[in-house]
């Protein structure tokens, strides 16, 4: 964990540059690539679940099933995060508030706003890297 | 206002992190706390309203109107600020020409993309605080 | 070419500022303009294209093309980029894998996502500007 806070463009170019990788891992279809940018005990909660997933284990196991959905559904889903507000706290831990879209293209078809949500993540530094410690969605219109 | 221009990586990541809560606080309906991260006499101007927006009260009671009305009908606003063309002035004022967005999730619903628009802000440091002086928001399609 | 590679919170933002003004004069119609964002022999690769556009004249004749096509046809086009993975390499250039959305406004009509794509660039300087040296495109559901 960070013992000290970088200065905030530091911060956020790290947050930024973290985010861009995390979601293309994701989205290609990587899902222990992905799982490893949680803290090993990480946990994700998505609304409508009835409990957080916890550990790579399961989130690669999450990532890997619905990746395996949208591929036979003949989808194509990215995510993007924006409107990071990022705050650096004292015991070294980072809190980000930001929103996400989930676009998806369909197989021959035009994109289309799939999700629009609010995502609030803990993240850490582990070594040189930062990892999601706990992340929570919730989505709009639910 | 600054008397001296921040590095622009720095410039860049108070800017980006400014907007981040700017819109948060609007989205989620405090339109006291959005309202103050505009100058005491700061404007808005939007298409298709005879004059702009002008001083926190205004400006305040035109976002609480907007939130109840979406509230009322069901719907989630998102504003998006993106592609942020930023430039430093001599005077201090910080100049910023970007793209913004409107994310619309009606209650039940699948988001939707509601407005694209062109946002140019003119942005002074008061303390250690940015805050809009001046906004002008072009509506595309109109 | 650059010889030092920038620590990545300026590199960052100079890469933000970069597109940012790349995406605004292509979607404003200063062909030329977008054009010279480009190095002399820089290529640009899209789907279904039987080979890359190559050079400046060829990508503002392209650039040009497109937006009269869209002027005639009442439409706004947005180039958003997002999720920006960007590396550093050793002989200088930048490497940039993102994901890049276009939205599109009908006169008169509600905005609508009309391309989601991945886009990777390899950048260098020229002088104290980043250019693009080769540009290529996917398109999801392609």
């Amino acid at each position: 964990m960070a013992l000290a806070t970088p200065p905030q463009e530091r911060l956020r170019a790290e947050i930024e540059q973290f985010y861009a990788r995390h979601m293309q891992l994701l989205d290609s279809g990587d899902a222990e690539g992905w799982a490893r940018t949680f803290t090993e005990d990480g946990t994700f909660a998505l609304p409508g679940r009835p409990g957080p997933s916890r550990g790579r284990a399961e989130l690669a196991e999450g990532a890997r099933r619905a990746f395996a959905g949208h591929t036979a559904a003949g989808e194509t889903h990215r995510h993007w995060h924006g409107m990071l507000d990022i705050s650096a706290r004292d015991d070294g831990t980072v809190h980000v508030r930001c929103y996400a879209l989930v676009v998806l293209t369909p197989r021959g078809g035009d994109p289309r706003l799939h999700r629009s949500c609010v995502c609030e993540d803990v993240l850490v530094t582990v070594g040189s890297e930062w990892q999601v410690r706990t992340r929570c969605v919730t989505r709009d219109g639910a």
